[in-house]
């Protein structure tokens, strides 16, 4: 089944502990796509300017990510620069260049429009209801923000989340958002304004899901070479979105498969720079890794 | 079979962000035993002073645990005094006064030297290795510790690592410990001291054991209400190792189910001040909890 994503492709330049990578593929779109490209097939939507190089395009054409909604415009692509230090739940943004992104206008090619679902990335909430205008009622809607639109545009984000079936976000944007600290509570703060189902990714420790079925925990996986986080949230977004447009099954049991497998493809990603780790798996590659998920949380009745 | 913990038993005054208790009963002995007492045989050391009231003394004894260990000397009883903000991961101490504990020789009576299971809580590990002393060849012998036993009797205590096959720390003392941010090269350094199980407690994100057969981890209950985390690493303490101790089965599996079994009893403890949530429980209770830990981690192959 068809998924389309509207977000960021972008160029990060980052610095951690173990080293660093300069003016590399980012972009939330980019992650999120690579990674959704292991099970569905992905419509993109973002734009890029005239000095994004042909060989990024390729590697995502030949990712089988459907490129006609990638806008390609005079000016320079956006660029991120960030840096991690041993506690690599928290970026610190050195510079941020939005250049050709500042007047990001989403436009869904006609084909794109009849997506069953639809995966709204961090970008300006107006943006990502003009989005969802575009579309033809969409079976599923899941969405991120950020701290940004928290702060500076909370009520548009709050008038998006009506529209939201699946809300994905990290723990500090979840207390922020709600200014509650405890998370059940803010969950449930949460899921009245709209998504029946909220992911509240929480780094290093793993992801918590909330839906009217109750609560799931997935681990993260315990690496002993944790390279870059960068991208790691839309990573798995990708894999979730990606698990669960493949099967169309919306179910508490496909949404923790999915949840595990967006795990999956999250902790492949934070392994190497860049896409360098997800750009070339092989499916036995997360099929194992999924495995080894299962042997990480597996305990017997008493 | 019989389990002997050897730790403090104190007064705490704790102040939480949704509460205060003065001079309330606290103390690592007194939280891990009470714990462990819905499931095994628990033999107590520990000292008191002359102004700990016999109220505290007939709660240990209805619970069955053996205080023959438990000495009463001239003087006051260990005194802690703390601090939690939102973030309740973390204690600020405010005051200590260590008063009898401060000459504190555990000394176990004749009929406790059989034990086959010991716990040595967060005492002295020079005072931890005196108890190996006195006992006579325990089967599994299980240790917790603190920072400031890190800071200032590090070799000490890593000799006391030899003769300990279960580690209970934080994660923040596995780090300090060993000089390594990463978590999973920390716990090969610490195993490598000795202990051939390590169980890193990580609050509110739960607990991750790493031993030969691999790694599980285990999440914390989602609570609503978080109380009170005095004690929490104590009751979890309780909880594995009353658990094991029943069983006398130190396999993975039954590893992975003591593992559940103790953040099930830390979760009880948390939700109200001192020891007031677990003084009292229905074993049905404890059963139906560790049931909801199964449900809220548990997902199906893909």
């Amino acid at each position: 089944m068809s998924l389309l994503v509207v977000g960021s492709v972008a160029f990060d330049t980052v610095e951690t502990p173990f080293g660093q990578a300069e003016e590399v593929l980012g972009g939330s779109a980019t992650y999120f796509s690579t990674s959704a490209s292991y099970f569905t097939d992905v419509n993109l939507v973002a734009v890029v300017g005239e000095d994004f190089p042909d060989k990024h395009i390729n590697f995502l054409r030949l990712r089988g990510i459907n490129l006609d909604g990638l806008e390609r415009t005079g000016g320079k692509t956006f660029r991120w620069q960030g840096k991690y230090g041993y506690d690599l739940n928290e970026a610190h943004t050195l510079n941020t260049e939005l250049n050709v992104f500042e007047h990001f206008k989403p436009k869904l090619p006609e084909h794109y429009r009849d997506a069953d679902v639809v995966f709204l990335a961090n970008i300006d909430p107006d943006l990502q209801r003009d989005v969802l205008k575009q579309a033809n009622k969409p079976k599923v809607v899941a969405a991120d923000t950020m701290n940004f639109w928290i702060e500076s545009k909370k009520d548009s984000l709050i008038e998006t989340l009506k529209y939201v079936d699946i809300l994905l976000i990290n723990d500090s944007e979840a207390r922020q958002l709600t200014g509650e600290p405890n998370l059940v509570k803010a969950a449930r703060t949460i899921t009245s304004y709209g998504p029946k189902t909220l992911l509240i990714k929480q780094g290093e420790y793993g992801v918590t899901m909330f839906n009217s079925h109750g609560i799931f925990i997935a681990p993260a996986y315990p690496l002993e070479n944790v390279f870059d986080p960068t991208g790691a949230g839309d990573t798995f977004a990708g894999g979730f979105m990606g698990y669960l447009a493949n099967t169309m099954d919306f179910s508490d049991t496909s949404l923790r498969r999915g949840t595990v497998m967006g795990s999956v493809m999250a902790s492949f990603n934070v392994e190497d720079f860049s896409l360098n780790k997800i750009r070339d798996l092989d499916y036995k590659e997360i099929e194992s890794r999924f495995r080894e998920f299962k042997r990480l949380s597996h305990f017997e009745d008493i």
